[in-house]
C-alpha cells in the first residue's frame, strides 16, 4: 500500500506559508502523510479578481490585523518574525529556483530546505527576497551552485512549468495560499487548516 | 477580583459566526472568561472597502470554497447546516432585535439564547431571517413576545444604538466577522482564533 500524499500549494509572498513551511514536514510525518512542495504564483489569480497587489496592503484594517496575528502565531510557533520592505516581496525568481529543486529533471532533495531558507529569510530576517544576490546566498545555504540553479530557473521550460502550475493551482479552485489539496481533490486554505487537511490525506474524515 | 471578558463581535449575514455562536459559551465558561455579545453590521463596514455584498460572493472561488469549509466545520461540530437563499441574508431586524436583548434598558438574559436561535434558523434551516415573521417566530421560542420587542427593536434610540454599535467596531479595526475584542484591545478574527482569544482574555497570554 503507497503511502498516501497531499498537495502543499505556496508563495513566497504569503506570509502564513511561513508558518506552514516551518512546520508541514513534521505535522505530515507524524501522521503518515507524504507532502509534495508546489510553488505557484498567486499575482495572476489576484489579478483575475481585480487585485494588483497583496488584499493586505488592499484592505488596511485586514493588514494591520494579519502583522499583528502574524507576530501572536510566530511567537507561539517560536519562529522569528521581521516585516520585509517592500511588502509584498517579488517572490518570482524564488519561485522558479524552487521548482528546479522539486519538480523537473534536476530535482533534488534540497527543494523543501530551500523553501525554508527563503521563507525565514524573509519572514524571519526581512531579507529582500527578490534580489538575485539574496537567492543565491540562500542556495548556498543548502549546498547548491547558485550559478547552475538559477539558470536551470531561468530556462524557458522552468519558466513554462512555474505558468503551468499556476494555472493548474486556479483551475483546481485556488484562491489564496497556503493551500492544501488532498489526492482525492480536497481544498483546504490556510496555514489553520494545515492539520485537518492532513488528517483527511491520512484518510480520518469521517462520513462527509 | 473580577472576572475576564471578551467581547464577541458577530454578524447575522455571517457564516462562520454561526459556529462561534453556538460554541462560545461552553469554552469561555470552560476557562473562566464572561462573554459580551454584539451584534453590528458589517454592511458598512464592506461598503467602505467598495464591496456591495459578501466577499463570498464577489469572490466565486473564495465563496465556493467557504461552502464547502463550512460543510466540513458544521459536520466536525455536529451542527446542522442548510444554505439559505438568498445568501447573504438581510440581518438588520434580527440585529436590532439582539441588540434588545443583550444592551440597553431592556436587556435581558434571553439574548444569546435568540442569537443562537437566529443562526440556527439561518443557517441550520436554511430559513429567511429578513423575514419579520420568521424573526417574530424565533422570538416565541425564546419565550419573548414579539410584539412588544419588535416595537422595542424599532425605537429610534434602539436604531441608533445598533449604528454607533457598528462604528465602534470599524473604529476599532473590526473588518469581519466573527471577530473578538479582549479587554487590552486585543483583536482576534474568525472561528478560528476563539479559543486562542479566550486564553488571551483569561491572561494565558505569554509575553507578547
Amino acid at each position: 500500500m503507497t503511502r498516501p500524499s497531499i498537495d502543499f500549494w505556496f508563495e513566497f509572498a504569503s506570509t502564513y506559508s511561513y508558518l506552514t513551511a516551518m512546520r508541514i514536514d513534521v505535522h505530515a510525518a507524524a501522521i503518515g502523510v507524504d507532502v509534495r512542495w508546489r510553488p505557484f504564483l498567486l499575482g495572476p489569480i489576484f489579478a483575475g479578481q481585480g487585485w494588483s497587489t497583496s488584499p493586505f496592503n488592499i484592505y488596511p484594517a485586514k493588514g494591520r490585523y494579519m502583522w499583528r496575528d502574524m507576530e501572536r502565531q510566530c511567537r507561539r510557533a517560536g519562529l522569528p518574525l521581521a516585516r520585509p520592505d517592500p511588502f509584498p516581496q517579488n517572490g518570482l525568481l524564488a519561485a522558479r529556483v524552487a521548482l528546479v529543486g522539486l519538480a523537473g529533471e534536476f530535482a533534488g532533495d534540497w527543494g523543501p530546505a530551500f523553501v525554508r531558507r527563503v521563507y525565514k529569510a524573509e519572514f524571519g530576517e526581512g531579507r529582500n527576497i527578490g534580489e538575485e544576490s539574496v537567492v543565491a546566498e540562500l542556495l548556498l545555504d543548502v549546498y547548491q551552485d547558485p550559478e547552475i540553479v538559477i539558470e536551470r530557473a531561468l530556462a524557458p521550460q522552468n519558466k513554462a512549468l512555474l505558468k503551468s502550475e499556476t494555472e493548474e493551482a486556479m483551475a483546481r479552485g485556488i484562491f489564496g495560499a497556503p493551500s492544501f489539496l488532498t489526492e482525492d481533490g480536497e481544498l483546504f486554505w490556510g496555514n489553520d487548516r494545515l492539520d485537518e487537511a492532513l488528517e483527511w490525506a491520512a484518510g480520518e474524515r469521517g462520513a462527509l
